[in-house]
């Protein structure tokens, strides 16, 4: 039994985001059925968590475990020539036997890209959001500020329609506003994310930066704890995941080239 | 009567390139449609030259004469509101009426981009042409010095059947190789460009960067005038448009945010 994990990319538009349901097509089906033709076994590969509908990945990290078919460190190849073209499975490596892609995480990179332009460019369309006029980007990072280190961000998440049992203590650890030439892209870090919460800090920076909100009241909504103060969920495509944070025994080496497609992460020191 | 100048930028993955042709869908004639639409009137809009089917443009320069309808610098957000969301105007400019996008263009920029990733990344499937493996950049770069300069580039250029009656000699005034984090881009200016040259360029380079050719073939190839030595013709999905060059006094100002989307064009000093 080999215990592996897989680092995994895609373009999230034309799927129901990472988690397999009934009647939709989602990453983790396409990947469990590209297991199974190739491995011939059925098994679950569990990601890093979720991604919603239309949110793209640079580098989702997933595991499964496997005592049959091609388990070896090419196997990603493997897997990419039945993988439909906008899932590309980046490597596969052996981890040792306690790797688990969800409970070994101690982070998560995102970044979501807004434009600035007054025409959005039409090769970004389906990975950058429009706002279409410029941002007072001063204002943006004095409210950013405001959000950095532990706190509870129940005013920045979506809740769908259930009581919230589960806590809404987060440490955001970094966030970086990062100036491109479409316009700029929200760059954050931390232990985790609630549902929908890096759209709604995107959507409420936004608000300041077009003058809507002032910088000082970012810290007062994170203290009210209601979502109807913060600003709008904005769109799924403008998001993506750049990768999963694990403790440095899970960490692996990079693919040895270009593994960041230049310009459309931003990811920044990594 | 108005001499207006578009600028367009297009995703070409869905278009039979540039110019209108019956049974297909090209840019041209999305544009034309939208003109009728807005203004009321049919007629042509002059590229700065085609596109082959799936190219994509930063921005196609094109003209059209118009004595009706909201004809001024603001028509293209008109346009804009009836295009397909990959054909973007990105700004129209009333121009003197000797200017023609045509027989005023003195020279194009073009990138072709290329992933050196094993896996290429989904997020660029559609912009760049996937080599999957290391290149030796040195050869290339020598290579590319012998390409420099005013040559008859015939065997860089594809014959479609016909005897060639038009002169094939072009200077090439550039030729960059810019490597960025999914392999490189080759950046490339010149007063014309033969049928799919830049594409065979780029081929017999990448031929050069395998070592299947060496640097100095690359002259004798140029000396030969011979296709059949020249490297392969790749992917139109690679290539793009960046622009057409115009003399001093064709020349608009820059749409005023962001006018180039920040990775996916490499364009070096514009």
């Amino acid at each position: 039994m080999q215990n592996l994990r897989l680092e995994i990319a895609y373009d999230g538009g034309d799927y129901a985001g990472w988690q397999r349901q009934a009647g939709a097509a989602t990453v983790q089906e396409e990947i469990e059925r590209a297991v199974e033709l190739i491995c011939q076994t059925r098994t679950t590969v569990h990601g890093s968590g979720r991604t919603d509908s239309g949110v793209h990945a640079f580098a989702q990290t997933a595991h499964l475990r496997l005592d049959r078919g091609p388990a070896s460190e090419r196997l990603h190849l493997a897997l990419n020539s039945v993988l439909p073209e906008d899932i590309r499975v980046l490597s596969a490596t052996v981890m040792p036997p306690e790797f688990h892609a969800r409970f070994s995480a101690r982070g998560k990179r995102y970044v979501y890209r807004i434009s600035t332009a007054r025409v959005l460019h039409p090769l970004l369309r389906r990975y950058v959001h429009s706002h279409g006029r410029a941002v007072d980007m001063a204002a943006m990072r004095a409210a950013a500020g405001q959000l950095l280190g532990t706190h509870d961000f129940l005013a920045f998440s979506s809740n769908p329609g259930v009581p919230r049992k589960r806590p809404t203590i987060r440490t955001l650890q970094a966030l970086h506003l990062l100036p491109d030439r479409a316009g700029f892209a929200i760059w954050v870090q931390g232990d985790g994310f609630l549902y929908n919460m890096v759209r709604i800090l995107a959507g409420t920076l936004l608000e300041v930066g077009k003058g809507k909100l002032a910088p000082e009241q970012v810290g007062e909504i994170l203290s009210s704890r209601d979502r109807r103060r913060a600003g709008p969920t904005l769109p799924a495509h403008g998001l993506a995941l750049l990768r999963a944070l694990y403790p440095r025994e899970f960490q692996v080496r990079p693919q040895p080239h270009g593994r960041r497609p230049s310009g459309l992460g931003s990811e920044k020191g990594a």
